[in-house]
């Protein structure tokens, strides 16, 4: 049975931001399932990862909306509380799903952390946007009282910007194995883990950062040594040339054209670049690796190789 | 090595309501995680399930100050949320703690379903205040544009009520059993585990309930085929004729006794009675299994028979 991670994107766990009511996300969700349901009554070996950032910020904005009601949460706290929400509603309807399919396997999502070096040089350089937008008045007042990084974002306001440290280790990952062993279908890393570093006494410490949910799914699939990495996104392909006229989709390509199409500034790097890194890091991690970019709906021809870009040294 | 399921109370998670910021939380967590330590040292197999009462309030409360900015999540939802957030604090505290001892164990939690019979009489009798109070406005208009069940609180303001129906399944025992298998520690069921009920066409559905963490807990013990549930309060031991002259404290009590204390009215029904029921049905439903209720600082002496009301056939 091959060993398959695949990383759902954010438009596999909710409609839009405009209709984020827990009954919308869990009817999305419910088809994500389905799309699951496919994949696994093929036979393949699943473990799920997710991303978060719809979640997370709006968690952010209720704890900062209601902050003389009660004690606003951290980040990592968010993170967790995501991690729960998320995980729920996935593994219910994964589990509705299986059922319906006279499938009798187990679904469980795990709170993951993951570790992340306190030294990574992305802490000097925040540049992940995260939470409400504020006044520059409440900005500024963030930035003196908790030390927030602030940017200006297009004209819409001010932002709390975060680092977007590389993930190095998954602390839960004997569970998961465990789990996988046990014939479970697994929820974890959600939202790319909850970053933690490690203390000069050896214990772990919450931060306030965000861990990008295609690195922590490719440090997962390693970690994993899974056969098949699956990164999900809006599009049927990865395409060169985006938007001009040569545009043209890419089906197959090795580790090295990959990267060659990277260095040419083919990927935008706030979304299809990180998808595309961890896609050459998994397929060049190990011999007979491979990573798939697809998109959700297409998910199962892709891993018959009848759609997505298959990237392979 | 005797497997033990611990029931973690209030006091274990927090310190107060009036100190609910995630450093707090995170420092009463860190102290009890060193009691468990104790426990797992000690070479007990530690299952570990808990409560969420005000952490899943506080949640709700920021739900709804936030509902003009962001859609308020329902009960199910919010329940989920907290088991992330506490399944957080709660592995990372606990596994620290065992790093510091030497002892390899991975700790991991779960979000955990609980299914309810959605013809549990409960249902029709709502009595568990959650969330915030609401004027009496307020109050009405959630009953007419919601359906809540409604209740004036002790001249504090009106509140919600929901359902505490019987816990009846736990949806994900099989990866509890197996991580467990796996040498890990788990922390499952939090705050009772969601409520979910069966649908006609076997899925499942959130239900807007509690379950009693006690009762749950009662439940995993007795579906984990544990050797002793543990069930932590504020004090050492139960006590009968409580607050009078002729108070007494019960070291040990058959379950006959007990059921005689309860006849007699010793327990008040909101916070010792649970804990006795859960008591009472776990040490009889099979020969040689034991409850203890007991308090946090003192578990070690009481899993040593040195502390706490030890229940038995």
């Amino acid at each position: 049975m091959e060993k398959v991670v695949i990383a759902l994107g954010g438009n596999a766990l909710q409609e839009s931001d405009d209709n984020a009511t827990a009954e919308s996300q869990l009817a999305v969700i419910k088809k994500t399932a389905g799309y699951l349901g496919d994949l696994i009554e093929e036979g393949y070996d699943l473990v799920v990862a997710h991303g978060n950032g719809p979640q997370v910020g709006r968690i952010l904005i209720q704890n900062e909306v209601a902050k003389d009601a009660t004690p606003a949460m951290p980040l990592d706290v968010c993170g967790s509380m995501s991690q729960g929400m998320i995980g729920y509603h996935m593994q219910q309807a994964i589990g509705d799903e299986l059922r319906s399919r006279g499938i009798n396997r187990g679904v469980t999502s795990l709170v993951t952390q993951v570790v992340v070096n306190k030294e990574d040089k992305a802490f000097a350089n925040p540049t992940k946007p995260i939470g409400p937008f504020y006044s520059q008045e409440e900005a500024e007042r963030l930035r003196d009282e908790k030390g927030y990084s602030i940017v200006e974002d297009s004209g819409r306001g001010y932002r709390r910007v975060v680092a977007s440290p590389v993930p190095e280790r998954i602390v839960e990952l004997d569970a998961v194995k465990a789990l996988i062993d046990a014939n479970q279908v697994v929820i974890t890393v959600g939202g790319g883990g909850i970053p933690v570093v490690e203390t000069a006494n050896g214990t772990l410490e919450g931060a306030a950062a965000v861990i990008d949910k295609d690195l922590a799914s490719e440090r997962l699939a390693e970690d994993l040594d899974a056969d098949i990495l699956v990164i999900l996104t809006a599009v049927e392909r990865v395409a060169i040339n985006f938007g001009k006229p040569d545009q043209r989709e890419v089906d197959k390509a090795t580790v090295a054209e990959m990267k060659q199409f990277a260095a040419e500034g083919h990927f935008p790097p706030g979304s299809m670049l990180p998808k595309v890194e961890a896609a050459i890091k998994f397929a060049e991690s190990k011999p007979g690796r491979k990573t798939i970019i697809a998109s959700l709906d297409k998910a199962r021809e892709a891993l018959r190789g009848e759609s997505g870009t298959i990237v392979e040294v």
